[in-house]
């Protein structure tokens, strides 16, 4: 294939007439498909209905010592459940907290309370002058909205294939008093589904803050998200390794079943040190009387063990393989060679990361919305939505069917070569 | 029966000493009994039980309007759920906003965002240098412990048969800008359930707040919680009473189904005016994408409507009602003319309020303890754990069985009188 950027004024001016004749031939079609969120596809939520029925009107609803799920107590979660979320998260039960229904609901309420509160005694950020965040781009847009939403200036910080520039990382953390937290999703990012080396994990665990009231944001949202069973991705433990390096406060951890059992009614948790720990309860102990102990009981009792977590991603896994090799195949059949696009090949997570040409995302995302095709807005993977080189786009391919992520995919390709000869033509 | 302020000495230490050989006998017994908390019973806990049934692996998940309530979407609640909290509340269901399990947690979230980030738009409350609530007392002590965590000086209304203090009240609303709320629980109030006078609730609506911001935090919390059927006290919607009177943005109204069908794992809202949802909305939708809609679902397919909760109140109310009144029996053929003690006799809610003698709170409080019956801590119904009388006791019926409640209520009587003459003999 010849690179667009090679080809003549007037190849590219016919191949434009015949993309624009294929790009009225979709429009008719009146399409309505949605890659724009990190939603599970019907057939995923069909394999947790099972877990329904695990806890019904006969059910004996005590845990292994004898609480009454229904009734309140247990703050910090069922014993078990810490044990399997533990577990999952590769961490000690006694340094899980099992929250709600939603992680995100426990980054917001930790950097919100770090605002008013401060963090372990520190000064509360708010009356501080300037507070930073790092921002490891592109990203995940939710994170970087709570940020924005309390004021927080956010700084990006190129992610790589093995994780964060740690040089950049270090020279802010280690130097700038105002840097008070970076954003991670250390395993299949989001959205370019790297995983972050053992060296970053280390330099990560190794950072000499400026700030006592530092702290790594580490959402393992896809800890156990594997797509191939072969090629199965690890990271080193953080907990472990800031524990080691002196810094055993330095990181909060952060993750969910949302894509596990189902999105809105899983549960998700928090683990930490033993002093972020009681300094968290004080606040979680006012804030609420507990969470919902028969969802954990109901998780816990489908679920058992790591092993049955395990077996149930691995349903998942044969339900997303194909959605993301059929986009990625796409892509490659006809993209490659152009110069016009690269993409990830992730082996894990919800997302395929694109980078159009500079100065075209905007204007893929646009025409695919005019076919009826639904992706995340053009920068969200960037703090305040402002992709400096209008490049990026998040593709998730789990909500539609496989054959609907075909077409979508297919008219997706349309768009970027329509919009890069649009860009080159000038 | 003598009242023991006109007993003479030698009556008193004789009683005494006959009190104080119960107390030891009782003491051997080693009963292990709480009546500290509003926790539902586990009969209460039974007749939930057939919601577990409701929904099944075999279950059509859709909302109404055919929502997949197994995955992300609706983060104000499913339709049919705002409906049956609308009717339940006495609310239209564009007023209502479904949260997670726990009420608490909505007005933890309002008080800190208030702080953090001012009431639609207002100056934040941490920028200022004094920020008061309004605590009519007693009150129910997880309101009290909000406020005090972040700071916010709490000022003491004698809560009397019909409401707060409402001259005390406007005085302070209409003439200070740094209060900037209320804590109220209009109907069957915690501890001593009173209900407010339509006429306290018009007063309430018609205050001409100094501070724009000023907010009345009206925790609904036992609006459907009857124990008599041909008893059921009734509040003025205070939503339509405000708007009426020219401050439609004046309240949030809380309440949960916490006692209704599960502690912890109910469903709560929040119901205010559009404008107040318009600004809530841009912090609940960076906090989280949507609460627990498949336990919404549950709660709607077996609550169906408002007739459903109401014919499930009234088997709880079945349950309680012999519990209150053997309390209230026990402490009438006890404790009358002995001028050592009042109580309330709630027709709702949760609990009896009883005031000792002035000083003798702590003491009765300590001496259950010694006999293995827990109580709520002394003082705990006024802000700061402080009760300046140290008066007042509040007695949790619901737990207990009717047997073991009778006892509990034997040994509370006994701690009453010996701490009482304690008290007279000085």
């Amino acid at each position: 294939m010849k690179a667009y950027a090679e080809r003549n004024r007037e190849e590219l001016l016919s191949l434009k007439a015949a993309l624009e004749e294929q790009f009225q031939a979709e429009e008719a079609k009146g399409l309505s498909l949605n890659m724009a969120r990190g939603k599970p596809g019907a057939s995923q939520l069909a394999i947790s209905m099972p877990m329904l029925d695990v806890i019904n009107g006969k059910s004996d609803m005590n845990t292994l010592l004898g609480n009454d799920t229904r009734n309140y107590g247990d703050w910090d979660g069922i014993g078990e459940c810490r044990y399997l979320m533990a577990d999952m998260m590769e961490v000690k039960k006694d340094n899980v907290i099992i929250c709600g229904n939603s992680s995100l609901n426990i980054m917001y309420d930790t950097v919100m309370r770090s605002m008013l509160m401060g963090v372990n005694g520190s000064t509360p950020w708010c009356k501080l002058d300037k507070v930073k965040f790092l921002c490891p781009v592109p990203g995940y847009d939710r994170h970087f909205k709570i940020t924005e939403l309390f004021g927080i200036e956010m700084i990006n910080i190129p992610l790589g294939e093995d994780g964060p520039d740690m040089d950049l990382v270090e020279q802010y953390v280690n130097g700038d008093e105002a840097v008070k937290g970076i954003w991670c999703v250390p395993k299949y990012s989001n959205p370019t589904g790297i995983t972050y080396s053992d060296e970053v994990v280390r330099r990560f665990a190794n950072l000499k803050p400026k700030a006592e009231d530092f702290r790594i944001y580490w959402d393992n949202a896809y800890c156990i998200h594997h797509l191939y069973e072969d090629h199965q991705e690890k990271i080193l433990n953080i907990l472990e390794e800031c524990e080691k390096a002196g810094n055993p406060n330095m990181v909060y951890v952060f993750a969910s079943t949302s894509k596990v059992s189902f999105p809105g009614s899983g549960i998700s948790a928090i683990a930490t040190s033993l002093e972020n720990m009681e300094y968290i309860k004080k606040f979680m102990t006012t804030q609420i009387i507990g969470h919902d102990k028969i969802n954990q009981l109901r998780h816990v009792r489908f679920f058992k063990n790591i092993d049955g977590l395990t077996a149930h991603m691995k349903k998942h896994a044969d339900l997303m393989r194909p959605k993301f090799e059929a986009v990625l195949d796409i892509l490659e059949a006809e993209l490659s060679g152009l110069g016009i696009g690269s993409w990830t090949r992730p082996k894990g997570g919800y997302f395929i990361s694109f980078d159009a040409m500079p100065g075209c995302a905007k204007a893929i995302v646009a025409k695919c919305k005019e076919l009826g095709v639904v992706l995340t807005d053009a920068g969200a993977t960037y703090p305040y939505g402002n992709d400096p080189e209008d490049s990026n786009i998040r593709i998730a391919p789990s909500f539609p069917t496989p054959e609907e992520m075909l077409e979508a995919t297919k008219i997706f390709v349309l768009c970027v070569k329509l919009a890069s000869i649009e860009k080159l033509l000038g």
